[in-house]
């Protein structure tokens, strides 16, 4: 068993991350911080570990050596720490966007200040395992992934990789995002009778995930959009392109197939018949999958491919997980079998 | 048209004023006040007044004399400025729960405190029309109603009035309510992951709304247990109790339809094709109906009697402007005409 | 007082057209026709009518000659009873697509057959009013608008009308939209356990209302992908395209406050502080409003153009209203004045 | 291994079944059966099983013997095929309503027909594990639960196994469910808009689940009163009832701890801080825990009793589960390990 501790458990992410560590059969949770909630029963804050865990929330302080470090901290925390978390345990899994970008000034641009530990950047590996599986299995150090980002990039991943995409056209992501995208602190705009039926296109363009997409995609040209929805759980990224002259939809179903067959949570979703036939993001609530759809209109080229998943799972701590397991050799989709929920 | 002003625009229940207030016939709204937005423009809070009306917020140190002072300010504030208030409106309707309680030792009991204008506490009609419609005529002083209260109220009122129930019996109240009851004001319960399809018995017994309706419904015996649910505004009160012996159906069917007759916003719905067979509050959201419905068990004397409001509607604004109708001699229905979506 | 009756009175279009004609002070509804209601009063399957009015449904066999007749049935019946219905109507407002489209291979192009009436084609104006207040004027024939290609044409009208939009590049609109869009019949797909926390790209392109874009907009290369949400009522469309060299944000400013100076139901929302700083459907609810926001990336001349629309008003029925007021010579926003509600 | 079947797989019992033994490391399923949907692949019924089985609906003429049969059919079919289907299976659970009540009078009273075969219902074992767990152990045929009825049971069986509860007195039970309990057919009154936001007390008496209440509590004067609420997922029982004279909170907490230390899946939730102080279904979806709550008015001996579960695990699937692993020896929670999301 190893020994695994997380920064800052008492958010979404750190949440999930015990509700997916607590029964992980190669994994023994040591210390979970809050220092807000001192003391208390981690199953307090998150209902769902009632009867799971007697671990109490302790002070990030008092932290024990381990074998895999998580940093579930909000941005801009763990570029200021890295090294001395970097003493107490080999490997370290920083779920935050602080080393997710390679370049210190990509990041400055983006992020609007200069990155504290730029030494650093280059020591990580972006924890995104269909991108990165190879590197994964000898990295020390993995950033976490935007929940935005990764639905932009899984759903454009497969067009990228089979060389079917005009490059030289716009890519315009059109992403639905539920409530927990804003994480575990409360403010106005998610007081439970303003945020419910929203559809609020809150960031028409320029949202910082769309960093991670320029970076992984090798794109020049493309923007996010986020639209709030009616949800709690789920991301589902809808991305507009245009493909190469010649490209036909037998095309493309090589292409996703492709990446669907070397991914264990990669699937294609794209059914004549039934109720489901493209990917949604509900029926992935607590599942590590990505699903993936598309559809070509052939007058113009035009291919829209489509990707949902779990906001808090492929998006975060379910990527996390996935990555550690590639770490330390385990199976890769230990701890992650978990299908989601129908109905739900 | 005469001058009125509101006390404490930002929340819920002045929002819900403002709306049913600036469409009146016979009203001009001359100021309201929001200490923490003062300069703003009221449909900067409340978004469906946008090109209603330029009204801003304006601070409660420079209320001009107006025909009626609305107050919609937390428990607690009404009882310690009534006096100053009434030096500048001959007319105040309170929204507060400082003077739906007519005796102060009762007051005390069920809040805890002391109330500190206890000498005002009977120079105030209870605003709910349906039992007051009469001294509301000549009010100068009007309570707001309690939302669960009036749920209540008004699901016991054709029972009480054609005296079926069995009074020596406990009278029980199970109450479904939305998020909209909790007010504007954020905390991390109304967090939106944290409320959304929410099912949660927040308080089994003891709400102070019940104080109300031993009050108005002259029981000594009852009991309102609370349950949040998925919803933003309406309230279903379904309260069982048991009838005295003899009382069949047809006895119920008398008592519902003549309060129903009596009473402009008062409805039976009790059908037996349709969707809608029974009350419900989300097609009442915006209108100031308040649906009945009841059934009986004669095996047992049980009946189940069925109220659904809206909460800001009935069941707070809504009937506090019903109340200025009357004490102002207008038709009561006047700028409550609304009658509610479907579907929604 | 002027006579309508409507046919089809059993679905949401012919339900919202009831809620607005039954208090409309210019208007009495005569008859309402659904065949598989015959004698049932219309609250039992409209609940919000219950006490507004005592009509029926009656049988379409028996209708009677009036001033306004409302088509509210499938598309492809109208086309084949037109000339029937203009002998008991001088005014006919057909809210289903038979007429929208001004051309009859144009027609067979998006519905897949001819057209039964083509002769009929040119009698009708659009019944967008904010694209044919004038014509409407005069009218005696209008069709009825699809409420996606309402969102949709809406969010381009500033950017057409000031011709700052790049129409030789693609304009891609995605359309976020509730459930009540897909009519009153039941379906495997809207049954609530599987339509809930929807959020599912059903049609990425090829939605029949496209063809209204292409004809009213006058644009060749539009696209519409359609996404149904977590929301009953609402409609928003969220259009990308590219603005011409050198128009700047402020040539965006004067060309939506134009259009939403020049028409009573379109605003501008674009706020710098509060929760609704962008259009957001869910307020609108029952109100004819369309709420139009945009914002540009000046990088790349990416324009983000939003409209939000409740789909039954705007997007149906307020705007067959509306236009029935401009052909009858009425206040064009008379029976219109709802202003949709907050919290909601 | 052993060999299971499911006969009537395409309803939401029988998908969860399928979620649950799929992975289930002491089971293989062989067949699952669904007339309508022959040759089809599960997973386009039950997406969340998508990459999870390659298993098809076949028919249920060509049933296979197996070590235990699950029937997951409408009420009314099991009573009429039971002896055949014990010919091709030692074990049977069928979670239908057929073989839940012992006693062919009482079954008639209810159900208002006569049993097809009443001989049979002395030898099924009612299927609550928290009731029966020893003589599970050998049964040969178990029913399946009604899930509001193990709602209430679970609410009510702290108190009568303590004998806390005055038995004298009416026991009146709240119960609020999710969308789901209506199972996977549609009908109009589970149409997406018209389900939506649904605050419906449905039943106020009478629901035939109060039988179960009835014969398991050994109450006389039970009542059962059923309100849809906005929820996919979940119920919850709110139980009414009064105290012996001198029964006081402590006796109350002493009973609730006993049967939670008894019973691997029931938990007590009764919190002083924290959101999620009470049984909360929502945070149980997909788990087989029931949570309870309780409270007590001392003044009055009024006592309340809270029980959540999730309708398709404790008050069906999950229960069904966790009575095959008694009856085959297995571990009691094994294949019923998920714990739930939060947040969701």
């Amino acid at each position: 068993m190893i020994r695994t501790s997380i920064i800052g458990g008492s958010g979404y992410t750190g949440g999930e991350l015990l509700r997916l560590l607590i029964p992980h059969p190669k994994v023994d949770v040591i210390q979970v911080t809050a220092r807000k909630k001192l003391g208390e029963y981690v199953y307090q804050t998150h209902p769902n570990l009632r009867k799971q865990t007697a671990l109490k929330f302790c002070s990030p302080d008092k932290l024990q050596p381990v074998d895999v470090l998580f940093l579930a901290l909000p941005h801009g925390h763990a570029q200021h720490h890295i090294a001395q978390y970097a003493e107490i345990s080999e490997h370290i899994i920083d779920l935050s966007a602080d080393f997710r970008l390679r370049d210190a000034d990509f990041y400055q641009q983006w992020y609007g200040e200069a990155h504290a530990a730029p030494d650093w950047l280059n020591k990580f590996v972006y924890g995104l395992p269909e991108l990165y599986r190879a590197e994964l299995g000898s990295a020390k150090f993995v950033s976490g992934v935007g929940c935005n980002a990764t639905a932009s990039n899984l759903a454009l991943l497969p067009l990228i990789r089979a060389k079917l995409l005009d490059t030289s056209k716009p890519v315009i992501i059109e992403l639905k995002v539920g409530s927990s995208e804003g994480g575990a602190a409360v403010n106005p705009g998610s007081h439970h009778p303003e945020r419910s039926n929203t559809v609020r296109t809150y960031a028409p363009y320029g949202h910082r995930h769309t960093a991670e997409v320029v970076q992984e995609m090798g794109l020049d040209d493309v923007s996010l959009t986020m639209t709030s929805v009616g949800l709690v759980r789920g991301a589902l990224a809808t991305a507009h392109g245009y493909v190469k002259d010649g490209v036909v939809l037998k095309d493309l179903w090589k292409a996703y197939r492709a990446v669907s067959a070397e991914n264990p949570f990669l699937r294609v979703v794209k059914e004549r018949r039934g109720i489901y036939r493209v990917p949604e993001p509900k029926i992935l609530a607590g599942s590590n999958y990505a699903d993936l759809g598309f559809d070509l209109d052939r007058a113009t080229g035009h291919v829209i491919s489509i990707c949902a998943i779990d906001n808090l799972m492929k998006g975060a701590s379910g990527s996390a997980i996935q990555a550690m397991n590639l770490m330390l050799g385990f199976e890769e989709t230990l701890g992650l079998e978990f299908m989601g929920l129908h109905p739900i």
